[in-house]
This record gives structure tokens, sequence and C-alpha cells, in this order.
């Protein structure tokens, strides 16, 4: 067996590392920050995938698909996405490889420089707003609800596999609208979606917010999203969605004739998840033993185990059941593996945090029963075997529905209240979590606090209620309290 | 209304690019060579990526990705693929832009050149490759059938939209096996695969063939593919499979212990299609009219307009029979646009391919009947209301094995058998369409004869007969007749 996965209690870092590459989710590249998906990770983005692209199109919209290149010019266009993404990227400069003159393989041909540089998209507000130029004349031309799956790359100095890579998989929904309202409309849509989506799939829960000034999106008037805590009391974000006003549009000159045969500038949104989900789920749920993966979005669900795996009898029953699961929507296998011990695999199926196993014995065919045992708690159950289908569908409801419960458990026994800088301090370093606090809402006061502390302002969540206080740093006055946390 | 689509017989490839354009599958971009698939491309594209993905799976393939980037010393390590692919192509040389001192937006930053040089892969055999010899040490990681959704690079200097664009979508399937035999199985059933494809839900009929070696994929020992005929008698190829032999294995060092505990070098292979594909539908099938599409890739199957829109009684029946129809698995829509007239959205859903149209007037209500029109003879019928499901049902199936058989005929009337060299040109610029005649076995009369006619050897056919035979260029004896094609 290969290297042991590190306890979280040692180091969640290298318990994260580890358990990503042991569990088979991802494997590093020869190319630097980037990572390759392997096919259980695949299988999983497959799922989010699938999930959400239904719900972006019950929401109205449909998938197009842009260029991977972007004009270096089109990045200056919007003076403070230029600030945002022009920085560390990759730049394409030339087109053309010739061989060496020594022999020594290839070089890049000086002949083939290209007039202006293409950026590989780190995200694609201006391809997207430059050609929705085209698209959009009139009133009936909006909205235009479009949505991208593809590749992008941000040249991060610091990467680790799905929470930050250089190259990343994701989803970004470019709307146009004709009105104010209409975006902001769209732009909370949208972060509702993900949220439902965090919750009801991935089992796990987030506050819904919008972030300060200094933390939104590159060119946009305001950013919402959802942030989620890690087991190790850091937060995460897992998805923004940001109504960008008419900068875009007034950058790209995008304008339409309204109702009035007024000439308008377009309203836009846009939002995004990313393969950074999959690291998110992993730290959520995971424990030393291995992936625990929620029910509705494991590639897998259920594995049966016959022992030994040679027995007719035993595979007999096997098969049944498999093909009784399959033909209720369950995905299942039967490992016919002889060249391995059921203890072997058993540990394997809770590293690749399958959620139920099956295992069937001699006494259990002698009995008419199988043994059930479920990933979350690792709980065994011995069940009649006619009551096994029933039993399997019912636990993986359960299995999903207690993930979420003790998610939020988590959540609400690692949100503090705090009203001094002290408390502040002292609950961050010894417990850290989610931290409610009052802020006088300065940029300045955000920018100390997290040099003093290294925590950020998360979000000023939505559905927190305006509470009079004083600012945990310069005890100015405050309306409301903002969510801090150290984050990822 | 826009400008109108060159008819076939003035100008066969404006034809194409006007309907490209117009019925809204594509548009140019701002980027050289780059196209944008818009709604209506992409949901083609993502329907036939439901399908293939499926017949994949059910053959035994899982998917992965890997980097996009491929470091430039990769492409040196198989020799025959450098040659073939290190040529035009998308080179990145530096991470990192910077504000321009003198105000006028962002430029390359000299400091942030990378050490070596990074490719846009242009297909991903190099990295993938590098990345097996971790994964694979023994029998027991064989096979390897790992498939990749994905967009490569290839740096065309003329471009046309889906058929030759310089970033393109595709799956690429990578496979390692045991033993030769395995391999050339594997390359066979991909191959058979990708015809049956084409040939079920592309309603497009293909010849399968392998290339001969001046025109086999760089590093192959096989390339195999399918040849599909366009309606202006062009050649198109629509899917390569190759067997790689030990090439890539041994340029990467990818070797495994066999049972005998003897270490051996993996055999190889590769396969893939592209949305090229979405380019061949579009020049198998569709008409001065517009797009003609197949009813099992359509992205909209059938289109309800009521006349006037406005009327309750006509859109009371348009709304129970779409409800009808999408019970049994029918996309349907029904138009509720009320400031266009019926001819207007006649005419535009005849551009974009709807295969079944269902008008309901004021006389259809009083009658208990609908006008039923199929997209692809253009023929009406008036149906009771009641049949109305079944026959739209029966419908799409007469529809989608129509262009099947018509497009059959199609190629059956362009296939040419020929004895002499000048018989073959003037089939070639009479006639045009497919040519079986004898070919010596040599690079060089392959080469002469296309430097002579423009049209080259698309493919050996898999399914022809040995025939003893004279080459047609210079009397040399042949063993059987090959395809040859002027081609896109």
């Amino acid at each position: 067996m290969a290297k042991a996965i590190t306890p979280r209690s040692v180091d969640y870092s290298e318990w994260y590392n580890d358990l990503v590459i042991r569990s088979g989710l991802a494997d590093y590249s020869a190319v630097r920050g980037c990572m390759i998906i392997k096919p259980l990770g695949y299988a999983l983005w497959e799922n989010m995938r699938a999930v959400l692209d239904r719900m972006f199109k019950e929401t109205g919209h449909v998938n197009a698909y842009f260029p991977l290149f972007i004009p270096k010019s089109f990045l200056s266009r919007e003076a403070q996405h230029v600030e945002g993404f022009a920085k560390e990227c990759a730049v394409v400069t030339h087109h053309r490889l010739k061989l060496a003159e020594d022999g020594s393989g290839v070089v890049v041909d000086p002949d083939a420089k290209l007039e202006e540089e293409l950026i590989v998209r780190p995200t694609s507000e201006t391809i997207i707003w430059h050609t929705y130029r085209d698209w959009i004349q009139s009133y009936r031309d909006l909205p235009l609800l479009i949505n991208q799956w593809a590749n992008v790359v941000r040249w991060e100095m610091r990467t680790r596999p799905f929470l930050r890579t250089a190259e990343f998989l994701w989803q970004e929904g470019h709307t146009a609208h004709a009105t104010r309202e209409e975006a902001i409309a769209e732009a909370e849509r949208m972060l509702d979606v993900y949220a439902r989506f965090a919750e009801e799939y991935m089992a796990m829960p987030v506050v819904r917010g919008v972030k300060t000034p200094s933390e939104r999106f590159a060119g946009a008037e305001e950013t919402y999203c959802i942030e989620a805590l890690m087991q190790d009391g850091k937060a995460l974000q897992a998805g923004t969605s940001h109504f960008l006003g008419q900068n875009f549009a007034k950058a790209f000159d995008v304008t339409f004739l309204d109702q009035h045969n007024q000439r308008q500038y377009v309203w836009a949104t846009s939002w995004g998840v990313s393969t950074r989900l999959v690291g998110a789920l992993v730290m959520t749920h995971s424990d030393d033993d291995g992936l625990v993966l929620p029910p509705r979005l494991a590639p897998l669900q259920v594995a049966i185990v016959t022992i030994p795996t040679v027995e007719e009898p035993q595979m007999t029953v096997a098969r049944e059941l498999a093909e009784q699961l399959q033909r209720i929507g369950i995905s299942v296998t039967v490992d016919t593996d002889e060249t391995k011990r059921a203890g072997f695999k058993f540990a394997e199926y809770e590293l690749r945090g399958v959620p139920v196993r099956i295992a069937i014995g001699k006494r259990d065919v002698e009995a008419d029963t199988v043994e059930i045992a479920r990933r979350d708690t690792k709980e065994k159950a011995t069940v009649p075997r006619a009551a096994a289908v029933e039993h399997v569908r019912g636990l993986l409801d359960e299995i999903q529905q207690n993930l979420l419960r003790r998610a939020r458990q988590f959540v609400a026994d690692n949100t503090h209240t705090v009203e001094t800088f002290e408390e502040f301090q002292r609950v961050l370093d010894e417990r850290g979590g989610f931290v409610l606090a009052h802020w006088d809402g300065t940029a300045e006061t955000e920018a100390r606090i997290k040099e003093l502390t290294k925590a950020t302002i998360r979000c000023i969540p939505l559905d927190g209620a305006p509470q009079e206080g004083r600012c945990i740093l310069t005890g100015k006055p405050s309306s409301r309290r903002v969510l801090f946390a150290r984050a990822y």
C-alpha cells in the first residue's frame, strides 16, 4: 500500500494533499501549477456540472463557447478590470516552432511573432462584451442569458489541487439586461442557484453575502458570494455572482434602443463556480480514512463485496441485488477482483468515498441477509436480503441529510460573535471559524485588521439583521455585523 | 431581414458560410481563426457529445482532464510527432503583463519570461504518455481506457467555421494496452463507434478505411478513418482512430511487468472527433432555405406556431399538444412572439433546421385538426388533432431515416469506379465525388496524382474486396482499389 494519509490532527493541509492524490481525485502534472484531474475527480465534476447545467437551463440560460484567447488590448478597455486581471496570466507571443539548427529539438520561430499578443483567458468578460456589441441592438434582444463551460488560466504563484491551480475548469455566466433592477435580480437569482446547489447536492452549508468594495471582482459594482467553512476553521469562497453595472457596456460600447426608441447602455452580470468546488467538497466532509462523498454527487453510490470473491452463491446474490439497485437508478458495482482481500477492498472503497458498502459472506447467504455499511458514520447493519433494496435507498437519503446536518452543526459550533478586538484575535487563534463582528465600513480598517490577524471580511451576510454597534478595531459606529475569517 | 443565403448552385462555399452565420450556429470572433459557437451550434455539439460520451462509457472508457499546456521539449520526444505538430501552434512565452509606462494600456513584462516555453495543446499524446509512465507499472494497470473532452489549438492559415478553426473543441481518447492485438482491436472498435454515430445519429453515411502511410497521424503505425461525402462532391474526414504501436511508450519510457514478470513496452491508441462534425452535418443535409437537422440530434424537434398568435383557442390547443409531446420525450416550443407574422416564423424555423413545424389556425381549431410540416421534404399534412402526437412521433423517425436514405443515395450516385487516368481526371472535374481507382501503392504516385488533380487518397476502404488491376497513373500492378477525392 502506498503512503498513508496524514491525519487531520497532525497537519490538515498535508491531509488534504495526501487525500486528493491517494484517493485518485487528481495528480500533479509536468506543468507548473496545473493538475491532472483523474477519472474519479472528473466524474465528480461531471456530476456537479450536470446538476448545475440543468439549474442554469431551468432559469432560462443557454450555453455558448467563446475563444480561449483574448487580444491583449481588450484587457485595458475596462479600467478596474485591467488592474485585476492584466497581471499573472499566460501570454501567447508566437505561433510557430521550428526544428533547432543544432538538432536539439524545437525552438520558437522568431519570424512567427504575433502582431498583438494573445492572453489565455483568465475570465471572459472582455471578449464576450466585445461580441455582445454586435448581438444587441434593441430591447427585443434582451435579456441575453448565456453561460459558458470552459477552462481558464491564472498564473498563480502558490497552487494546490482544486483549490488554486493555474488552469482550472469552470462555468461563467454572462448576461445582458435592459434595466439595473433586472440585472441585480439576475445576480441574486444565480447566487441562490449556487447556494441551493451547495446545500442540496454538496451538503455544504453556505453563508450568502456581498463582498466589501475592496474584495469585489475587478469591474463589478457589487459582488455576491457564498462562503463555506472548512473543517480546519478556515473559510472558502465557493461561488461569486457579480452585478457589473454598465461598466463593460461602456467599455465595449454596447447599447440598445429601448421601447421609447432611446439609446441606452446595457446592464450586465457575470457569475461562476469552478473545480474549486471539488476541493470544498473534500474539505467539508472527508475524514482520516478517506473521502466522504454525498450520495447525490458520488460517482459510485454502492459497492458490493463478496467474501470470498470466487464463491458462486455469494456472487449470485450480489449480482441480483446490483441489478435491483440499478433498476431504481442507484449506481452500483460488484467487485469481482480475486487478487485482493475483502479488508483491502473495504479500505479502498472508504478511501474513495463510496457512500454505501455491502458485504455478502457465506453466513449471509445461509441466513438470507447482507451486511450494509455506511461511509459517513462507519455504522454497519445486518439486513434481511428482501429488505436490502429499500434499506439502501433510504440509507442514501439519510447519509445525504446527515452530511448536511453534521456540516451545519459544525458551522454553528464554529461561528462566534465577538465584541472586542482582543476577543476577535483570541477566537481566531484558538478556535478559528467564522467570526461575526462590527466594522466601521472603511477600507483602511479592513486592511489593518487583515494585516494584524490575517483574517478578511468574507462577506456582509445578506440575512443578517441591522444591529447598532462599535467597530472592534476603531470603536467607530457600525450598523451591522460582518463575517470575518481566515480563508483559503 | 438580414442578407439572404447564397444558393448552393451559385457558390457552395458561400452558401455554407452564409448558412452557418445566418442560422445562428456560429459567429466570427475578434481573434484570428477562432470562432464563437453560438447557442444553436453549441446545443448541437452538446447533443453530439452526450451520445458519444455514452458510447465511450458503454465501451469501458472513463473521462479525465490533462493540462492545456505542453512543455516545448515534450513535442520533440517522439520523432514523427514533432514533424507533424511542432509547427503552427500557439506558444506561451511569458506569464505576466504590466501597465505600460506611457499609460497606453498593458505590455508584456520582460521579467516574466518562462524558462521553457509552453505550447497550447494541438493534441495531448505527449503530456498524457508522460503521465502514463507513473500510472502504469504492471499488467494489472492495463488496459487504461481514458477519454478527454477539451479544446485544442492548431494555428491554421486558412480557417472556416467548424471545418477548420485555430481553436476547436473535441474529444481525444488515449488508451494503453498489454498487447499489439488488443491495441489494434481498440482502434478498430472506436472507428466502429464513430461510424455508428455518424450513420445512426448524424444520418451521415461514411466509408471506413485506413490512411496511406503519407496521410497517417504523426506518430501512428496505422490511422483508421471515416470519410464522408459533402453535397458539392468533396470528401470530409469525419473522425480518426490511431494504432500508435509502441512509439509513445518508447518515447516516454512507459513499460509494465507482464504476467511472466518481464518488462515490456506498452501499446497505444488514440482517437478523436471534433466540432468539425457540426460542419459535416450542415453540409450533408442542409438546403438553400437553411439547416436540415436530423431529429436525433436537433436541439429543438418541434415548433408550434399559432395563427394569429394571440387567439386563445389556438393557443390552448398548442399548449396541450406541446405538453403531450414533451411527455413522450420530444423537445418542443410554442411560439408566443406576437411581434412576428407566421410566414416570418416559418422561414426562421426552416433556417434553424427544426425537423417538424406545426401550425394551428382558426379553421384548424374548428375542424379539430393541425397542420404538420416536415423540414426535410417541405411536405405538409393536415392531421386530426387526436392523431397528432403519434403522427409527430412517427414523422421524426421517418425524417431521421429519410435523411440517411437520401444521403446514402447521394453517395451511391457520386461514387465512380474508373480505370484510366483520363477518366479519373474527367470524373473529378465534371462530377466530383468519391472515385475508386487502382494505385500502385507508392508515396511518389500518390503525391504526383495529388499534384496533377488536387485529389488525395481518402482511404483504403476496409470493406473493399481485393481486386487485381493496374495503377491509373503508372500502370503498375495493384491489388485493390483505393478511394480518391478532393477533400476539405
